[in-house]
């Protein structure tokens, strides 16, 4: 068993179908070694959205798992797109919005729940990342946070 | 008469003059072999910017057009940029800025006015395109959409 | 001397040490010949975070100042990753997000803080990029601004 699919294991996630895109665009797209994932809002493990504002109506513990879910959704939509994980040789870049109240000031730690995902998956020098955490006023279906994805895959994949 | 020039036609679409940056940069870049298009805030067909809030002082539909608008900014800069469209491999990213208030949540409904756009002037494979779609809560000249863009173009062109 | 060390020169800019990351990610990433910089928030010469919104705590000046810390953090972040700047073949992207008030309009006056640097640190030519810049209804540690920045670096660097 490869590393990857052995640390999903270890971590008890199973990812789910890859969530489909809410508009007329594609949920991933492979252009030569470049994967682009494209905004993943926070879908729960039962499929619904998680919803509202942080610093209004959800605490820093539900940011985070929020953020989470959007890395799952990224994985999952990874795998639709190039069938096995293993062919990403790295995680380049996470563009991270927060659905925020104008109060709000801990974005970075709530992105951490997609980043430490990202390095529990691929280990620390595969996902090491660059990233962008800002907050939005609003989000689509009120999506507490939307991340999107950029990773190099193999050539030889 | 190539395909775009065409479909242009069909669409009635006269394309403008490429839109001015509004400070110290770059309305559109050619790198290798990719064409980036700096954010395009929504200008309508007088040339003045189609302003306000989606949720607060415009409709849905008055949104799709203004995102319609970026779209039609966005091909303007790219011809300047690279003289003729049927350069154009495929369109990449779309990045869209809703300025929304805080309730809104139909913002990837907006942003399909430009990928529905795309989709018509390039056709469904060249369009395909990954994208994020967010709130925010002011843009540039209180613009009600912003939209950047990635191409990529025929190394040969 | 090279030019762009006697830029730095000639402007009194002294660089700092490269800001950290707020989170689990890297604060640069070397890619092929890409170098990219995570957003960086406003951090002043006494390493405190230029903090407020535009339209409500802040003024234009103040607000092109905290822009153009954004520029000297992502140059820093630049020589921390590759060394000598002069790998730098150009500016490609600044990606940048301005905390602000809902009826704030001049985002792109702001943010030619950050643009002019380049300008001035690189040369017309070097410095030519695109850009978008949006207002963010919140900002990590109510930052003044955030700024993303992609790079060219020389292949032979």
């Amino acid at each position: 068993m490869d590393s990857i699919a052995q640390n999903l294991l270890n971590l008890g996630l199973e990812l789910p179908k890859a969530p489909n895109p809410l508009g007329n665009f594609a949920p991933y797209l492979v252009d030569g070694e470049y994967l682009y994932i494209s905004g993943q809002i926070s879908i729960g493990a039962d499929g619904k959205v998680v919803s509202g504002k942080l610093g209004q109506d959800l605490g820093i513990e539900q940011g985070i798992e929020a953020a989470r879910f959007c890395a799952i959704g990224i994985l999952a939509r990874a795998k639709a797109a190039i069938g096995d994980l293993e062919k990403i040789e790295r995680l380049i870049k996470l563009g991270a919005f927060v659905n925020a109240s104008p109060g709000f000031t801990d974005h970075p730690k709530v992105v951490n729940g997609a980043s430490d995902l990202m390095v529990q998956v691929f280990g620390a020098e595969r996902a090491n990342h660059v990233r962008f955490a800002v907050g939005s006023s609003s989000l689509p279906s009120n999506a507490a946070v939307e991340i999107e994805a950029v990773f190099r895959i193999r050539s030889d994949g």
